[in-house]
């Protein structure tokens, strides 16, 4: 038996999703389908389940399997296979043991605003479009809140018996333009968590939220004291870390 | 009656180019029927007429309306009454006589190759994957060839009658990482110029066109001298130069 990780690439509009579910079409789904006609039946694990709508730039997977693998003639197999919104990036052996999710350090997201009166048709799919110009310093100051270990609840879709409490190492607002980016790092992320932060940070972008509401509102651990989650087509999984070889 | 200028941008991956035809979907047509249910028929000049699967982040559209027009009020219906891949980005009262098409003094296209090995999902609508190393040095002396007055027959699809001579104003190509990228400027273009340059230089990138040679295709004024047209998909018009009022 011998290990593999795959680096896969995504556009999840036309996803019902990452993870496997029956009788719709997921990124899981067509993955394991192609690997199963490369190579034979596996099991993936994933680094991070992306949500319907939400892209990969860097998404991981893992399995083993007794099939001798040529790992440059998997890729460009899989590349005919997969259909042409997901794409095979690379692949190697790795240790046993390894997994793409436990392995794994830190997830890295990016969400981006279009922020500009009028909507974009070419970047519709990659975007969330606000026509009122956000106040990103303010909103670069709330994401400051975001940093450190805290009880996210208040921005996590709930799932029951699962701690929330994650570590964030980076949060940060950028604009270039018209583009408002939100880059945020952290050992794993909850269900939901990065599009919430998104929501409430523009909530204080719009001014409809003071800038020292949100570590309130984060102590609160209540889901309804946030301010929802953002739409996903902003969302992309921007990278994994991994411990260097 | 009144002249407007009106600026829209389109993702032209589901039209058939931009010109009216019966049957299809086209830009002019669901323009057109949006502009007759917000201010009544109108007939519209364009400034670049593009291929199906061209965009465009600045177009410019002209029209003549004895209706009197709210320019704001105007852009909002639009946006309304608009597919969501069809954008109005800006409109004004212009000058009697101003026409899109004839008083642009210049047109700027932007081509895009994804030049790395793995093909990307998440702009597979907005570029030519070419997975082979590109020379973008040679590419960039080859364009080289194309500034200046000259007579582009040989990168051009023959309109009988209508002469193939133009001025090109601007050719570069830039590589930023794995995106190689084609920039040019012409006082107007022929149908198909741009994709064949890109077509053209593309063959000198991979080695199999020497740069000497382009200024022979060139001259040949024959199209079967010259290497077809690139994709539509990597084609934006970028933007349309007026004089300054």
């Amino acid at each position: 038996m011998s290990t593999y990780r795959l680096d896969i690439t995504y556009d999840g509009t036309s996803f019902h999703g990452y993870a496997r579910q029956r009788d719709v079409r997921t990124v899981q789904g067509v993955l394991e389908a192609a690997l199963a006609r490369a190579i034979g039946p596996v099991e993936t694990t994933v680094a991070g389940r992306t949500d319907a709508g939400v892209h990969a730039r860097q998404q991981v997977v893992s399995f083993g399997t007794e099939t001798t693998v040529d790992v440059e003639r998997l890729i460009r197999s899989l590349n005919s296979l997969l259909p042409n919104d997901v794409a095979a990036v690379a692949c190697s052996e790795v240790e046993d043991g390894f997994s793409a999710r436990f392995t794994a350090l830190s997830r890295n997201y990016r969400y981006t605003i279009l922020n500009r009166p009028a909507r974009d048709p070419l970047r519709r799919s990659t975007t969330w479009h606000i026509p009122e110009t956000l106040d990103v310093q303010a909103m670069q100051h709330a994401a400051g809140a975001f940093i450190g270990e805290h009880d996210f609840a208040s921005l996590c879709r709930k799932a029951e018996g699962r701690s929330t409490i994650r570590e964030v190492l980076e949060a940060s607002w950028v604009r270039d333009g018209d583009i408002v980016e939100f880059r945020v790092t952290a050992t794993a992320f909850c269900h939901q968590m990065v599009r919430s932060m998104v929501a409430l940070c523009v909530e204080v972008g719009r001014g409809r939220v003071d800038t020292g509401d949100v570590v309130g509102i984060l102590a609160a651990r209540d889901r309804a004291a946030a301010k929802g989650a953002a739409p996903p087509q902003g969302l992309v999984l921007w990278g994994v870390g991994y411990p260097v070889e």
